[in-house]
């Protein structure tokens, strides 16, 4: 992308509404803007960003075992009613009527609604292990929304819902999605923590919450500090083997860890003080098994083996990827901006021409965009006539991983800088050099 | 994907509710379900061919320089009040106050939040033209939503929003979405007809609707037949040659055509007889050109060349990919079931393996499912051990492309069977032939 003909709106001056620095980074790097309260656009750079990480999200899912659809964002009343939960949800639900006077409710979350799909089609064990999961955009209405994406109003939830025939298969669907999500957050360069959490509103006895530290965190968590080294499964992992899967987990939470709520002052003295890691954590994810919840009073049935009906055994398993954005940034950046881990970057390399016109500067320029591009580089090339200390700048906000920088002395000489934003290390190469380096 | 381990939840008896033959196979597919009136889920198959059709849908809007970006589906009131629609709208407008009592609503539509985007950071016509896009849920109380996803209260839509500096410019932002429209609809197998339109609520002076011919249509609309034999631009079409563009534009806009509101006795009875197409049309796509008409009262103003200030021309352009996808159905379809493009079919092959269990059925199905996929073939493998009527059945109705069918006796004597859905055509050959007669 031509930086001439792209739409990115940096901001020079530091926004004072925003408390958090991911949301003055997201502000100044032209990634979103605020429509009303608790409400976002995703800009051009911001929406790269959201698709780069629900793609990782995605393809997790996918190889989990997980199927994909896609629920309406509205639902009615009705089957909230079904459950038991419209009238205790509260104020954060946005409760709607159509031009009929029918109650709607804008989705905070889909426990009833994938209920009611299973229940209309699935009459069989034989059906089962079954997980569907969308990725769509949900509603809470907080009191006092703040943080930007990290706590809005409106925000993208891919939510996952498993559905078992006993408990024993449950706790492998279980399973299934806490690899899934280690493997996940991994992949977009974060350290996350499974930690026991509390349940909330959605319910049951078994729930992680998926904590990354940062010093910015929303609240105070406890671990041991083994977590920092630990390995997360290779893509190899077997999510049919119930086996792994449960001493994969047995592993991630044998260590101490867990949130403020759920804190245990005896466990954690037991943890030698040495090894003790107290910390500031922001949650990215948060999985739940909550057995017959919704299935018992919602009809949610299947034939067993045995010829019985039984209500099924289910699980939800959530990930915010627009707040994850925030929380990326808040783990990754420094005084100068973002510093993306290179699986979300929004693009893979900024391509810098320091002189537009001048016909060294150009003809490198050209030739890189092109090559870069064809191998299947995402490149934002900044054509325009600037300052070089506002490309500078603008780049280092913007955070992409690796910057090529063109200048007219060294494109006379046949040469180009390149930087890398995460160490801010700068290295002068040959121009016939850099494919080499960059795809090593 | 292994059918034993997908979700697709095929119908048996046809759905009473469904008028139209989309909203019947949508139904029987398992592509969709209902929630509530005007309401659905897209089930797995579903979103699958909603995922092809927003890939080519986005494609296309990028090729012509337009930028995507992601607005909220939650708008405030105060915007529409600016503009003056949110009195006018009516009740097909979703309203909705929350906990705080401030008015908010559904957007039915996004000229309004993207004039407030435009207006908040582009101050000169340098930064023009620009078209901003995203591809989001929109909502429309419809008194009496039906016919499926074809007429949805929620329903998906790309919506364009282009700003230039004069009507000249302007025209021909129009020119390059004209364009855009014309290979976005080829590369799903349609044959969109541009017809002269009414320009409704959004309002504006120049419109075209994108309609396809299908007995099934929800209107009446009148055509030159030569827009039949018409050829789309192909992908190397130069969009920054506005004059190009225009000769394009001009050419697919000499011979007649109309919709019932706009239809001109007079212009048509000039139209030879013989040359007369009175038909069905579905609308599939909407353009406008409006000028000043929000950025006027908005305040969207950008300093042109002479130093003065003035108000940015606009145009927008809508694509709804949910209803689209209705579309396509009512123009390719057997009574057997779904005949999709293969542009936007769910699946590239469907591999059928006639006897599971059988070793010479299970090794040759084994085969072709890893080297289809190895190639890229988006492959969905029935391995389930049913009657042969009831695959044969399911395969057509979902209608992917091509069926590749394996029977104990073929896979003995190293032979299968593939099927061309579209013509019913069949053929017996060497399994070492198949990869490269797909491929073909």
């Amino acid at each position: 992308m031509r930086l001439s003909r792209y739409f990115l709106p940096i901001l020079k001056e530091t926004p004072k509404e925003a408390e958090i620095v991911s949301h003055r980074l997201m502000l100044r790097a032209g990634m979103i803007r605020q429509q009303a309260a608790g409400l976002y656009s995703f800009l051009p750079l911001g929406k790269r960003v959201l698709d780069k990480v629900t793609k990782i999200i995605r393809e997790e899912q996918d190889r989990s075992g997980a199927i994909e659809l896609l629920m309406p964002t509205i639902q009615s009343a009705d089957l909230w009613r079904e459950s038991g939960r419209y009238d205790d949800y509260g104020k954060e639900m946005l409760r709607i009527q159509d031009r009929h006077e029918r109650d709607l409710l804008f989705g905070p979350t889909n426990e009833e609604m994938v209920t009611d799909i299973f229940r209309s089609y699935v009459r069989s064990y034989k059906d089962l292990p079954l997980n569907l999961y969308h990725i769509q955009w949900k509603f809470r209405d907080e009191v006092r929304p703040r943080f930007g994406v990290m706590r809005s109003r409106e925000f993208l939830m891919k939510d996952a819902y498993s559905f078992d025939i006993d408990y024993e298969a449950s706790k492998t669907a279980y399973d299934r999605m806490f690899v899934a999500y280690l493997r996940t957050f991994a992949r977009m360069g974060l350290k996350a923590i499974p930690m026991r959490a509390d349940t909330g509103p959605i319910g049951g006895e078994l729930s992680h919450e998926f904590i990354i530290l940062a010093s910015t965190g929303e609240s105070e968590v406890f671990c041991h500090r083994d977590y920092l080294d630990m390995k997360v499964p290779g893509e190899g992992v077997d999510f049919s083997d119930a086996g792994a899967l449960a001493s994969i987990v047995e592993t991630w939470t044998m260590p101490y860890a867990a949130t403020e709520e759920m804190h245990d002052e005896a466990a954690w003295n037991a943890v030698p003080d040495a090894e003790r890691l107290a910390a500031r954590g922001i949650e990215v994810g948060h999985i739940f098994h909550f057995g017959t919840k919704y299935s018992e009073p919602m009809g949610a049935t299947v034939t067993g083996p045995d010829g019985k009906e039984v209500p099924v055994q289910m699980g939800s398993y959530g990930i915010g990827p627009s707040r994850l954005i925030a929380a990326i940034i808040e783990a990754s950046h420094d005084d100068n901006g973002i510093i993306w881990p290179k699986g979300v970057a929004p693009f893979d390399v900024g391509l810098v021409n320091m002189k537009p016109g001048d016909a060294d500067c150009d003809a490198v320029c050209d030739r890189l965009y092109a090559e870069l591009q064809a191998v299947g580089h995402d490149v934002l090339y900044d054509d325009e006539d600037t300052r070089a200390g506002a490309k500078f700048a603008t780049m280092d906000l913007i955070g992409l991983p690796v910057q090529v920088i063109v200048g007219p002395r060294g494109a006379k000489a046949g040469e180009v800088e390149i930087k890398d934003r995460a160490t801010g290390a700068r290295e002068t190469l040959p121009v016939g050099d850099l494919m080499a380096r960059l795809s090593a």
